[in-house]
């Protein structure tokens, strides 16, 4: 009854369908695939018999294949593709067998099978990314005129809105779908040296029928070793986490129990602390988040690959690649969740600006005085005027009032506008449509 | 007399322009450049006046300002900008001081001036890769018929060209200037919440000259926390500098004494030990590879950022994004040197796969036999007979010659036919074609 | 005029000191000690004459050797020791020059100086992890009964003190110190081969004497490409930055302007902000540790090496050593200011506890109820108060008298004992007891 | 049939007791074992009644509950440990139900389950690396005068043993072990706030009975947010990998088809390839390691957590510890498989060392010359009759014999025994000797 399938942690962080899309089965599936595909493809070419090719294609059924069987007989040769191939020749049986996996080497299988796993994937991972974008578009359009405060390096610092806030979270997003969807994945065949040498003159013809069997780009040539592709998808994936991220690390902060602006509709509670909104969604995407990048890293490093096949760098990729699209699927679920569920507190997010008395508006003022006062001596006065407001605990409105200099220059109804946060918002409503506009472009 | 100047192992590693492109001088420069082109835009768009922006654009003079100053200043604002805005204002004068950084904040300034340090250093970078093309371009089409052996965990497999194997690292690094070349580098401008208030209306129409005066792209909203760019930045130096670690890692083994294969024209002797021809330009290429892999996983981690402003995420980027940059630039330099006076012993390759006693070309046999005999039964009686030929220390040629299955259905001279690697070299001078015609397609 | 000292940020997050401990200098210096010291040891052992080490010693003076010309130099090389040893036997001249560097190689020298340089770097280091320890004791001595809220997920949760936090960062810190001085720092000496085949039978004693005069560790046996202990360090200083970053975390956390519990003294200010107390030793402090992470990480990643001498993984070792002990204590001299001058709001975090109304006191209202009533139905009966407190605006008390179960078991003032955050302070008490003994012990 | 548990490649990486010791069960019954241990605790310290303890101890059978429901039911609190409380409440049934997890918080739940885990999978780890060090051990005792070359930059350099080589293995091996023996496991209890506040009295007092029942350490105070112990131990395990990444990469190197000197006794063969002796326990070890540094890295950063429990941080080590573990252990085993199978051919150490025709000696003949020339004239006479016999293909020894200089200083017999590898061993038989007396004392 040991188990060490990982269920226990995997399935808090990964949804059923994102794990499933880069499990045991998937792989195994995509791996007989390729074999199908590729005998299909050299019976076209002529390379081998039509009727070895539908032996084979009736052989590569999943099921009659055990993938730990195969993981564990795959030790010795350090990769699953051998054992399969061993397995699936006797499945073809006698005649039709010598023509499974011709021409091929382990690395072409497993590469293919690691393509189409992962287009897969990221199809899966499109719908979750594409409708965190949809959430954010929601959020931004409804909070347009929800003022809230901008705050930098933790400090308030200006008014903003809360639609401004989401446009940045939308735009982020739309640019890893997009960044995403650029990403080529190629078929993989070479053969064992990467020459094609076993497939005579057809071989260039195998590669092209094979790509267009099995949907995958056709590559110059063979990339056993040139792994900038796969490197590219996991850089790619931990972009698009860090998207999820950031918007992750927005709410964790804002749903903070001093701060209140914004509260997970599915946040966990506490059974002994009910008063808790636990942001549980912005967790997980933050802590699935780390694991991407880790994963990224892996096959960063394994783009240094020894000759025409690595040993070690290449073998490192297989469970890197699997748990990069994984776990940015599990950053995408959870971030989905945490955003179509946002509750958004615009009556906090209007007090919290007011409570600091004012002095999120100093700058409005300054710049309200400058033009006056000269910038240097404008800021003087209002930051004078906050420093006595901070010090007394009075608004800044009474503070400024109280000096001459200003009152000598702005009309108490001046005054006020420079004080309306509604007022100073510059260019927030213009960025809210252009994400929208790049938003409506995308869908 | 103190000094961290890092210039011992810098300058070892990264040639003077490269460092140079990301140094203090080049931060200042731009930082200063975007001061000037900001009056400029603001006096355009009618916010500040002419006068004041020409006094701006005076003042914003390198020499006027020391760099080392400004850091040590920067350390209570935790960023340079701050000083360095206060000391442009100082040199600016009093009445036109006052519209110096007129509406923006540290972060506008810091992240233009990073994406300006960064085109620069990309263009030093873009040559020093398009070189490193160039040499693999005049490898791979010379050494067409170069055969060698294809090596797969690091285990002689079967016969290849070293043409085909410098098709491929041509390829690689074309990929990898296509990325780097895709990458926008967008101008910052948001003013201190990213809402552009301070500017009034003009502030989209500022953004917008502002990125044409600096030649950057203009961006859908500031992304004072939206980081992608740079971290995708990153992630591309990091693939970049990875297809030159593979072509390293390569040469490397090439040039180890029992393989001497390739040897760097520019090998570092030892004193001591004249015999050794030390991959210098390869080591270089792998110790700063794994640098700049290092920066990359630093700005991906920098893309969760807090609210409208990082505390420590952002500031953790420009030393990431300088030494990303040049080291990348170190490992393309070294790479060049590497590709550029790579001493390629064709013998020694000829020699070496000769010295296996025709092992490598078992495949080549059982293909032959394959067709009438099964894949299976064919294969049988090549392993059997290398085996035999790997115990006695006979040619396989001698072994295969005395099976009488074997001898039943390949006479002598199909037999060398099989076996001679030229013959089996498969699609490797198709492969060399497709990258120089790719590699003409780039310049 | 150009440069690329790095000063610009580099003196902005790592101080003078701290910076110079690591330097071009510091490196040269060390090297040099290194060769002084072998030719006395070597005399010592009657491997060379006295005369000849008297020379070489008087030639060490670090003045008379350019750090940069012997990068550029060391290009060749791929290392800086090898230029370094020419110029040094050019300085001695003909005669005793002939002595410099006996036996030894490049790794011997460079492997030396950095554990002379770390030895050091660590010693500065240790003072700044020492005061901050020292500020930590004083914060917990001070507040043992600063009563505040304990956050869990960014949640108010339970009472706690501010003296128990600090006791916290206060055990981790001392930690640190004991995880570093742990580290042994041996000498390298092993000639080219690491066999000390140079020294004929004198090998053991002079790596003997050699160790003595450099007050360095004796190693076993040469560590040329055994690199545990550089990797360790590196994981040391990462483990120190790890627990000023945890700190800073909290800082910035408790300093924002909605929580308000803590300042820094030091705190950077926002010439157009003045209401903003900018974090910003916290915020150098979490950048310097995302550095020391990279630069550990590419030591880890240095561990396997080559034979007896790796190509490229030792030759990334130095600038990674020299960054993860710099921005150590760049995160050290940071965290000390921020600790040293941290403000404590006594006032705002009981006014934070108490503006939940008593929600934070469920767990302890609970289970005052829970030994009538059985845990289960304790928590059912406070979670439902809480939630109708949520609901209408109401402190729990309120909701909590009215219930007529909690009332027919406490008693109004047994209610308010039990809604009392001074007495529900567990062991914070003896925590902090702990923490300041072991402090005490450690100095 | 859909399934993500990773087998297909995780059972080729980590052997199934490795696999188990940080698997779903593992980590079920060491979190039923802590709330066992803690109700006897509390029931030995008089806070529960004994009979509730009793009955729990009874319900905490694995066999119970499902792990990967207790994940999915995890996703919404973003851990696992609050749903299998709410099932063993429901398990042990309402009255004693009530005891359960009584003071403690989830976190305390996970961590001590972390530690026991942490805690078992260590001593199976140790007894891989243990017979690793044995195998080394063996290797370097039988290998004391196997004369090989000694490879620097890849290039051969000087003469060595073997034995020496397997002895720098050995040391490296020891240290690990020792490192992760040294590295605390204490139990985790803090109740909510870390304050033991729902202890009352008794909380210091039960978390001791509880250490002591577990074998824990008992730490000074609770470590919920201050984690150096488990960033230290995923440091440790990524040491101790890359120990065994350091001889795999060693072993792989040897085992080249041009070098030959070592080979795995278990290495995979390929079906058509039987000439290869692919290096595959080096390949899964080096594999296992890449993992193993990622997870290392996950922890290291997961060292700043916010206030009393992280919400990200925190969540990301469950999984990255349970794989740092499981790699290690998987590139322990495998390591363990490659060294002990490992096929040494000193014949061919021998002929790889005399083929270079005597040039791996010139250090020795230069020494022998230098007493009398100088070193510097020895070396240039050296060099130069190198350089002569690199081109003329002669062996050195007939280019020395050639120089007149030499002629006149060194008589045949003694060129004889200065270029004699056997004679220029220097102190390999004495670091044998001391990593024999090293491991010996280890055991």
């Amino acid at each position: 009854l040991t188990s060490s399938s990982g269920e226990l942690f995997g399935a808090l962080f990964v949804p059923a369908d994102a794990a499933a899309a880069v499990g045991d089965r998937a792989w195994l599936v995509a791996m007989l695939e390729f074999e199908a595909a590729l005998a299909g493809a050299e019976a076209e070419a002529g390379v081998i018999p039509a009727d070895a090719a539908s032996a084979i294609a009736a052989a590569c059924d999943p099921d009659r294949f055990d993938a730990a069987e195969l993981g564990r007989a795959g030790h010795k040769a350090a990769n699953p593709a051998a054992p399969l191939v061993t397995a699936l020749t006797e499945a073809v049986g006698e005649e039709a067998g010598a023509y499974v996996h011709w021409g091929a080497t382990s690395q072409d299988v497993l590469d293919s099978a690691a393509m189409l796993v992962a287009k897969r994937s990221l199809a899966g991972l499109d719908g979750e990314l594409a409708a965190c974008a949809d959430a954010c578009a929601k959020l931004a359009g409804e909070n347009r005129e929800t003022v809230m405060v901008a705050r930098t390096l933790l400090q308030q610092a200006l008014p903003t809105t809360f639609g401004c806030k989401a446009a940045g979270w939308l735009v982020a997003l739309l640019e890893a779908r997009r960044r995403l969807a650029a990403i080529p994945l190629p078929v993989q065949l070479g053969g064992a040296a990467g020459t094609l040498a076993a497939l005579g003159d057809e071989g260039p013809r195998v590669l092209e029928l094979l790509s267009k069997r099995l949907e995958l780009d056709q590559p110059l040539m063979p990339w056993h070793t040139a792994r900038s592709g796969v490197a590219e998808l996991g850089s790619a994936l931990a972009l698009a986490a860090g998207c999820l991220a950031k918007i992750a690390l927005d709410v964790k902060l804002l749903a903070q129990t001093e701060v209140g602006e914004a509260a997970e509709a599915s946040s966990g509670g506490s059974s002994t602390m009910p008063q808790k909104r636990n942001p549980t969604g912005s967790i997980v995407t933050l802590a699935c988040w780390r694991r991407v990048r880790a994963e990224a890293a892996i096959l960063l490093e394994a783009m240094a690959q020894e000759h025409e096949r690595a040993a070690g760098a290449w073998q490192s990729e297989w469970e890197a690649l699997s748990n990069a699209l994984a776990y940015t699927g599990g950053a995408a679920a959870a971030g989905r969740e945490m955003l179509e569920g946002l509750e958004v507190d615009a009556e906090r997010m209007r007090s919290n600006l007011d409570a600091g008395g004012g002095q999120v508006m100093a700058e409005s003022v300054s710049l309200a005085l400058a033009r006056d006062l000269g910038r240097g001596e404008a800021q003087r006065l209002v930051a004078e005027a906050s420093r006595r407001a901070l010090e007394s605990g009075q608004p800044l409105r009474e503070e400024l009032l109280a000096d001459e200099q200003v009152a000598a220059r702005l009309a108490p109804e001046q005054l006020d506008a420079a004080l309306d946060p509604s007022g100073y918002l510059g260019a927030t409503d213009l960025f809210v449509d252009r994400a929208l506009e790049a938003w409506k472009a995308s869908r």
